[in-house]
């Protein structure tokens, strides 16, 4: 007898007639007339649950096993069979059935088997995993994250842990969480009136990162190909369905690449994480079609077997005005595209993920490298049809007088910027990097609308539950 | 032509004869007699660098070359030649070289090629990647790393996203971050003049996770198998070499495994790592084993082919006792060993990891399973020759009513941890997990004896630079 997965049975690695035990939880259990019941027991290795047959000739059959709802957990030991019902190719002929956990009221167990809706399951965030729609996400997340890794590695990557904790608000990106174990009803003050932070545990004032790209880029200048993958924090107000204050980012930084560099690199580990979804978890993502968005496997395949359109942001301003399409924000070349412009271009225009690349500087961060033209600089956005924006990238400034002529331009201090001007003082190379916002990506791979459903335990405005 | 790394050319991947371009860093530059310099270039893809052969024939030979100091980035096309120096088996004789950055003042770089101190190089940390000594760290820390996700993924567990910031100090631990958004020169009051946190961003006291495991236990309860790896915070006042406010930690949780089943899980991992370490980073283990830890080598080999020996905490006690060494701590049932006797047992007793098992109750957590002596928990941790304690872990308690026994013991409120006994109430199943604390991980493989050293910016009581 051994312990063997839901998985295995399932997918035929154990032989016919071998002795098992499967370990799991009741999803649904049925009773013929004849006295057998049928169990489907899940242990979410996979999607579907596997079937076991119990004879009422078992010790603990109207004791136990007639009482055994959604949700109990048992061991069942028997032998493998084929099975003679449609949807399984496997069975389980039970020998032996041992409950080792009932429901304390079935009535009112919060994941009874019935419909929930997506806000039910979040305000039960420690339960959901049970039911069939978080657990097919969670597989799928697990698998974008594996394959994230595995395409790095593969590549001569690096991870890199950049710091959570940091004391500059280095990406200028605002909206921060502070971190402090100072004593909010007796806060020290420096003489000014000010919050002293030498009294602050790091000593100085200190908040959750928002990215790691600049302290990646210290790793890249040394180690050449490196990423983050972390979990990164905004503390933006906006309770929306795109939006979540916590959140796992990933970030490539790689020395000696441009911005075709890393928009081929994108392109590339994206079609990897897809393709190692649509054959990893073929059973959630055909729970996904049927349930979730009838589109989504075409979607991915679809961007698997295609080329990025590459397309300057000055020519899809062109495209955008030309187009005859209303737009509710009209588009003028210098102005940052809107969610509908996305969508357009590459729903619409392009039916294929877009790269949009070079745009106005004005709109785009401190460090990203200028190009000759005085007014653009090498940027770039994914833009993917039902999304939107999935990645964004950039080629770094790694001249120092075209730096700090930027840092004067915005009136910022380069003292400020001491570290990341010495990678620019030593031995400067040209390197570029991009950020992948996790989660999104989870969304836009199982058609979950909401990004609070494809994390465990999401943390927005006014819920940290759990 | 093609860019090559200069792993591929000192590994043999590139045929003798083939123009390549290596792009990368110099480490030294040496100039012979009859008007050839020899540069060392690295670029981070291992240990060595490769050595370019430069004549005086170049163009830029004079101008630039000649220049060339440490630092300097550079990228060099030639042809693969096998070597005749010592050292490496291959070299490029150079046809170009294009210097990308030179250094900004040589005499003054703060990477140049002298022995520098590690406190000097934590000083520098934006730059320290680049050295010997942090460059092998952080190809080994990576190693490690894909080696834990390959080591859960291949056995089917999901990596699991445990949540950053938490509202819970659920596992008791004491020393917390707190994380908010509240202006701290105006901090809102309730009428009875304390902290109003229903204004503060998440609507409570939000604070950053010491541990991940409770979250866990709610997703073993559904996939069965799972873990998390992601950072976690301790807020303690000690500036040692062994301790960081943030650090990283590897935390399996397993449905229907037990305490042995974990042992042998968390033994299982730990010689998974160490043996892909010592096969993928022969390059860098012998810098170890030169310069850090001369048995180091030994060590990790000595760990991967010997079984770990398990022991109960009552026979661990009695051997103390009975040893005829003198402890500076004296031993006695029912006190929480000291790192002294740890090492005792690991080091000279055994000569080889030791599980320890069955610890007091009074001094483990609350939420360990109670064995039926009434004394003891099923908690472990596994002891290492050589650094001590490397991995906590322990059965959780799945029965109802002892752990609700237990609160009432310990004056705790059921009312605090509803949704952590609804995984009781529902459904209840035995499970047991681990938490290796992976910088520790690093630190024991590497030799490196602090462990500020094994992660890129470390975080500490006043630091939290870059």
């Amino acid at each position: 007898m051994s312990f063997v997965t839901v998985s295995d049975v399932l997918a035929g690695k154990v032989s016919v007639g071998t002795t098992v035990t499967v370990r799991g939880w009741v999803r649904t259990r049925r009773d013929s007339k004849a006295g057998i019941s049928f169990i489907n027991i899940h242990d979410g290795s996979c999607f579907d649950p596997v079937q076991a047959v119990v004879e009422n000739s078992l010790p603990n059959y109207s004791s136990e096993v007639l009482h055994l709802t959604t949700g109990c957990s048992l061991a069942v030991t028997g032998t493998v069979v084929e099975s003679a019902g449609k949807g399984q190719a496997f069975e389980i002929q039970a020998t032996t059935v041992e409950v080792l956990g009932f429901v304390e009221d079935p009535d009112t167990y919060p994941m009874a088997p019935k419909r929930h809706s997506m806000e039910y399951l979040r305000e039960h965030a420690h339960l959901r995993a049970r039911t069939n729609v978080t657990g097919a996400v969670m597989r799928v997340r697990n698998c974008l994250a594996q394959a994230i890794h595995r395409f790095f590695h593969e590549r001569g990557y690096f991870w890199v842990a950049t710091p959570i904790i940091t004391a500059s608000d280095a990406e200028g990106a605002g909206e921060l969480f502070r971190v402090s174990t100072l004593d909010l009803l007796n806060v020290p003050k420096t003489e000014q009136g000010e919050v002293d932070f030498k009294q602050d545990f790091f000593g100085k004032e200190a908040f959750l990162t928002v990215s790691g790209q600049l302290n990646a880029e210290t790793y890249a200048c040394a180690l050449s190909k490196v990423y983050t993958f972390g979990p990164t924090f905004r503390a933006e107000n906006s309770n929306t369905s795109r939006h979540l204050a916590e959140f796992w980012m990933v970030e490539p930084e790689v020395a000696f690449a441009d911005l075709n560099d890393i928009a081929h690199l994108a392109e590339d580990m994206l079609k990897y994480c897809i393709n190692a979804v649509l054959t990893e978890r073929a059973d959630d993502m055909a729970f996904f079609a049927q349930r979730i968005d009838p589109t989504v496997i075409e979607r991915l395949q679809h961007v698997v077997s295609n080329d990025f359109v590459h397309m300057d942001y000055t020519d899809a301003v062109e495209i955008l005005q030309n187009c005859g399409k209303k737009f509710e924000y009209p588009v003028s070349w210098g102005t940052d595209l809107q969610s509908e412009h996305e969508r357009y271009l590459a729903e619409e225009h392009v039916g294929a993920p877009v790269v949009l690349k070079n745009y106005p500087r004005d709109i785009k961060a401190f460090y990203m490298r200028q190009n000759d033209d005085g007014k653009t600089v090498a940027a770039m956005d994914i833009l993917a049809p039902g999304i939107g924006e999935i990645v964004g990238g950039s080629a770094r400034e790694e001249r120092l007088d075209k730096f700090d002529q930027r840092l004067a331009e915005l009136g910022m201090d380069p003292e400020d910027y001491g570290w990341y001007r010495d990678l620019r003082r030593y031995g400067t190379v040209p390197h570029a990097g991009f950020g992948l916002g996790f989660e999104r990506l989870v969304s836009y791979v199982t058609g979950m609308t909401n990004i609070r459903d494809v994390i465990p335990f999401p943390r927005a405005p006014k819920s940290a539950d759990f």
